[in-house]
């Protein structure tokens, strides 16, 4: 730390992500990334003429982005925000629509970043237990008072709030924003994009890292209320105007474009996913019925960190949260079919080789 | 403006950055791009191969791109940060380094976005005006008792400091950070990286936009001591730790490692600078010297905004600045030679259109 830091930002704690291996002849398994390449015209258009053309300046609008967008989801231009990821998409919010007077409050285990812009914004938060079961219970979040942030579905958790809980939300807090963070709703959950009209608090947040296979192009985006839109636009011209760059532009406008090939990948995982569960529950293994691209499982003959730690040693990374109530379980993302079989392979010979010990016990 | 934007921020004014039309067919000389492609390997490296690797995220440590950068300018890793364009790193300085006692201060005309960062996170800010000549009056910022930002060289001025001068800011603000913008330095005049080891509140920040023709890739850094890098670093884990995209990454790497090709197309934008800046005077403009990628010209017959107004109904994109003391002059970007005579030819056009009139008054 230098001695200019600021002294409200001695205490952060920044997130740490999940490892971004070097050598990539492990099976990656612990950001939640989609196992397939992008839509095919991706590659077709950040060809050599896009490259060369880098010289000049995105459109800071990213209107041919923005206006793809609501096209896919049926809703207006205006109502379409979009960052160079979901993170800063997040960070935009937090910087426009918090401060002193209006608070925070957020499940306890839940993406971890919520706490940390929290932090980093000196926002007052409340992290609110989840139900034994691992559910939300909405009941904390009526008539809150506070600003909400709710990823449905849940991570680690893989759980969903349903629409008529999400509402009842809405609905007694509406002089609050409330942000849904569908990070992962499209792996079988169903978005509250159709709620907007009704509920002008209501700012759903989502992003091309998963399910439109583009984590590393960097692109999330809001949809919200034209008045909430154009407040994010006046603090990302206040910030980083050009915050999206030109090849991920044109890539996130083919990926909206092939509805198709969306559905084929989302659909494979998914199916991945189901079959898999199954694998793991006749390994023994507790896992919680997933809306994502992960499942979230523990053992009662191992714990989550040996077992994270194992597959880790066999080269496959997943991800551990030593943290109180979920650190006995794994998140582990949903990968092709090939590299899930070889992780039950694995997770079948780790056991294996405990079993002994356990006996000799 | 929605009822739920932070009260601090209503009266936010953001950034307007030029305009980036839609259709390519004017000449583009408002937002000092590099008017040539980025280096050949660019477009080598964004190739089929590495857009198919988009589903996974990017490094969030940019490891590749740091070093890279470190061994171009002979320094540590360690004191090597890198952002989403320099509004971000700049963005990030404004977050890590100024709060309600360590205000800010920087000239009335320089980059417009000082004061934007300053609105943005509440930050106190001193605007100091700049010499009748334009230039920077370095006896303000002695023992100033703020953090400093200075672009140097200055925009939209082209004027410089001499490292005597920076040295001496530098020597009587040790508690405080100073800030060398050095976006268009690479256009004539000589870094401020050397004063690196010697002064540790010293952040020295580049971009990729204008000299490594790289504007729409995104690509900024700062450079700066370990523990200052390490706070910036603090930051961008807090808000957006994947901020570089996959596809920018490699792009960044080969514009740095072809130092011929980045050398050949400043020396090329400097002699068409130089050539241009007499033709400019022998069409009755006054010039002020430059050492950046564009021109400040102004003309006692024609006002700024009417010369702006004029080049863009015949197709020529300028930046014009309706602002105390530089409300007659017109910021004009280096294109190309072709793209440059053009403009002379359209400019003396204009001026004999005008001719007429004045001598009919």
């Amino acid at each position: 730390m230098s001695k200019f830091l600021s002294k409200k930002l001695c205490n952060l704690e920044p997130y740490v992500p999940g490892e971004q291996p070097k050598n990539r002849e492990c099976i990656k398994l612990n950001t939640n990334e989609s196992p397939y390449p992008p839509a095919p015209k991706v590659m077709e258009v950040v060809n050599k003429k896009a490259v060369e053309g880098l010289n000049l300046y995105s459109d800071p609008d990213a209107k041919i982005l923005v206006d793809e967008l609501a096209k896919f989801y049926n809703i207006r231009s205006e109502q379409v925000f979009v960052g160079n990821g979901s993170d800063e998409v997040l960070g935009f919010c937090f910087l426009a629509f918090f401060d002193e007077e209006r608070k925070a409050c957020f499940p306890n285990i839940t993406y971890g970043f919520y706490k940390v812009y929290s932090k980093s914004f000196n926002i007052d938060a409340i992290e609110i237990p989840l139900k034994d079961d691992f559910s939300i219970d909405i009941n904390n979040y009526i008539n809150c008072g506070r600003n909400i942030i709710i990823a449905n579905p849940n991570a680690p958790t893989g759980l969903i709030l349903t629409h008529q809980e999400i509402e009842l939300i809405l609905k007694t807090n509406k002089d609050r924003v409330v942000i849904i963070d569908e990070a992962y709703v499209d792996f079988g959950s169903k978005s509250c994009i159709s709620l907007l009209d009704k509920y002008p608090n209501l700012i759903v947040v989502q992003t091309f890292s998963k399910s439109r296979n583009l984590a590393g192009a960097r692109l999330g985006f809001a949809l919200a209320s034209k008045e909430i839109i154009d407040d994010l636009n006046k603090i990302k011209f206040s910030f980083s105007p050009y915050n999206i760059n030109g090849l991920s532009l044109v890539a996130g406008v083919e990926s909206v474009k092939d509805k198709k090939y969306f559905e084929e990948c989302k659909n494979k995982v998914v199916a991945t996913r189901e079959r898999i569960s199954v694998e793991f529950r006749k390994l023994g293994f507790i896992v919680i019925p997933s809306k994502t691209n992960f499942i979230f499982v523990t053992h009662n003959l191992i714990s989550g960190e040996e077992y994270h730690k194992s597959l880790r040693e066999k080269g496959v990374l997943t991800r551990y949260y030593k943290q109180p109530k979920i650190d006995d379980y794994v998140r582990i993302t949903i990968g092709t079919d090939e590299e899930m079989d070889k992780v039950i392979k694995i997770t079948d010979k780790i056991l294996s080789e405990l079993l002994p010990i356990c006996i000799g016990k």
